[in-house]
């Protein structure tokens, strides 16, 4: 036997992962993933790119590069986060292997054994299988209908005193609600006055299907307390790890120094190709074919919820995002439910795991209607409710 | 003021950054780097395998994979490690943005604050890099010009209980020496039986420009103690970040934990593309490419070495890799010499930052021949000449 670190003994792996390997049977219609619809990828767009830039830049695109990375890069990133609201320069970028390693570097620059992170009611798993590892404990910020409550976690500030924050304030996975621009502003300025790091996940930012952009928390943030992170794997695609993070500038040089030990630095020829491919013009219009697709899908599961559930359950109404988060009436049970969708070849994923700071019950799930089409979507809510008939 | 985690007041960046930057005014001839000869990469082969998976795989080689990865991948790599000399499966491969996440993830495996890590007497700074966060302590063991001296070994395991042995057996960075066929024996031997982990960073395998082949230490490691790793930055391109770890199965399913938390997974496309390079057959005709260009270089500076440095400088004589290691005789200091040398334009790295358990003096240095021609070694060495003359 070998002596491990004792962090790893209480270890787990993706929630999600014992699920989506049931989804994989043959003939299961599965909301259970959550991820981008792969039919969608630019595919021809990126190859055209790795062409131009190996011939271009044979030499440099395969080289070692700084930590801080390919400048470059980070001025279009700046000019994106210009639109998405965020006034920032190159400088004030640090460069990821996705939001994911964001999350891990990030955990590593603040927590220690013992701290607490504050969650919402719900949050994502990736961030608790960054942060995990640290040892950290989490407490709960209440949730409603428009994402966390600003004035509980007033309350909560004023009787702990939590390392970090991690929060997704626009198309939350997996609850899918997003923040007023009211609350926004008001949790700028609360961690802010209680100086408390907020970590910003803005994975899903540009996938907004209805209702006005809002900008991140981190447009509000006066007094550099927002650590904001977005990634192209949902408006580009996953397979290429590509992230990165705004934040003040001695996180980001803290944030070098922790991504030198952890990998040196992203792949060259992936931020240059990357650079290249948002250089021609191509991510705008890719976004509308996005949004178009998802928009189609998320109306196609509501009004199927509308159609199936709705004596059963209710269930959010997410502007953007992949996800919509069911409860179910009182008497009826996700694992049960599950069970017998199982069975009838459609798949979902339960909702207490994502409860991290506990209080989970077994009466709610996460749907995802980004990788099924419309049809798939139908036909999945007709078996949905012949697996409610047999558990109702 | 933001309150960090305490190892980021002690971190510290790359030793050789700032000589770097030194190195990039215009007409400096730079033996400081460590970096592969850019000139050699095959852009135009890694160009083709970008196009024929992205026509192929448009849709799986853009899209999150597991963690594990690409099976076929896995499997190639451990074709690879058999002519290496280790019999392996591709269950028994964990797969890394390079292989320093290699030393960030099997770091955090095994280190915890306080916990002693055996090097040898100059190490990889990389590895220092992935340790240091974790909050360390180093012991150096003993070397000599066959590499770790194994009863030196023997004699700290007798007194200490390290965590974790880091070693580079073959063309160490930055020695140049190489373990013996019996030392490594010994050395397998040794660390089954004082039931330590023992890292083998093999990154130059397959760069040897004479002698024979010495199969890694992780071939005699009978009781799996051995976390070998290695990666295609020097045989390939580092721009691309990709690396890998063959250890027992019980390290590659925690691996594999810690990967998920900190990035989720290597690259998709990445990994389809270099098993598509790998299928091709093109590699080893390139390998062999590069050991003719890099045997010529590593000729040239150990002739000009002779030429010019026999009086003032005992050095090693690598079989491979990229370094030379050179003891400057009585009276004469590094930084003096390092200084002299970049008035004349030509530039190296001292060897004390390479001692991480400190015993480090102002008479070592690193020469690297990998990206210098034959020609501006010479140049370079009739510089360092009339530098040494400045000093001596």
């Amino acid at each position: 036997m070998m002596q491990f670190a004792k962090w790893t003994n209480s270890s787990q792996v993706s929630i999600t992962r014992d699920i989506l390997k049931r989804t994989e049977q043959p003939g299961v219609i599965s909301f259970a993933g959550g991820v981008p619809a792969p039919e969608l990828f630019p595919a021809d767009e990126l190859a055209h790119a790795y062409t131009e830039v190996l011939a271009a830049e044979p030499q440099s695109s395969l080289q070692y590069t700084t930590t801080e990375g390919f400048h470059p890069l980070r001025e279009a990133l700046a000019s994106l986060m210009e639109e998405r609201g965020v006034h920032c320069s190159a400088d004030d970028i640090a460069l990821v292997h996705g939001s994911q390693q964001a999350l891990d570097l990030v955990g590593r620059l603040f927590l220690e054994p013992g701290d607490l992170v504050l969650v919402e009611e719900t949050t994502y798993h990736g961030a608790v299988l960054a942060f995990n590892p640290l040892g950290v404990r989490y407490r709960a910020v209440p949730t409603d209908d428009h994402g966390l409550k600003v004035e509980a976690l007033r309350d909560l500030l004023q009787e702990e005193r939590p390392k970090l924050i991690y929060s997704m304030p626009t198309f939350h996975n997996p609850s899918g609600v997003s923040l007023s621009h009211q609350r926004r502003q008001s949790l700028a300025a609360l961690v802010a006055e209680f100086e408390v790091p907020l970590i910003e996940d803005d994975a899903y930012a540009e996938l907004r299907y209805e209702g006005k952009q809002e900008p991140p928390v981190k447009a509000f943030d006066q007094d550099g307390r927002v650590i904001y992170t977005s990634t192209f794997s949902k408006i580009l695609a996953p397979g290429l790890r590509l992230g990165w993070v705004v934040a003040p500038r001695e996180v980001v040089a803290k944030l070098n120094i922790a991504q030198m030990g952890a990998s040196f630095h992203v792949g060259t020829l992936l931020q240059r190709v990357v650079h290249n491919y948002l250089s021609s013009g191509g991510l705008p219009s890719h976004i509308k074919i996005l949004r178009s697709a998802y928009r189609a899908r998320r109306d196609a599961m509501l009004e199927a919820l509308d159609a199936h559930m709705s004596e059963v359950a209710r269930w959010t109404r997410p502007e953007g995002g992949f996800f919509i988060w069911v409860q179910l009436a009182d008497g009826l049970s996700t694992r049960q439910l599950l069970q017998a969708a199982l069975s009838e070849k459609v798949a979902f994923v339960p909702g207490d795991p994502f409860f991290a700071a506990g209080g989970g019950q077994d009466n709610t799930l996460r749907l995802s209607f980004s990788t099924a089409t419309v049809e798939s979507i139908q036909e999945g809510f007709a078996r949905l409710a012949r697996a409610v008939r047999v558990v109702a």
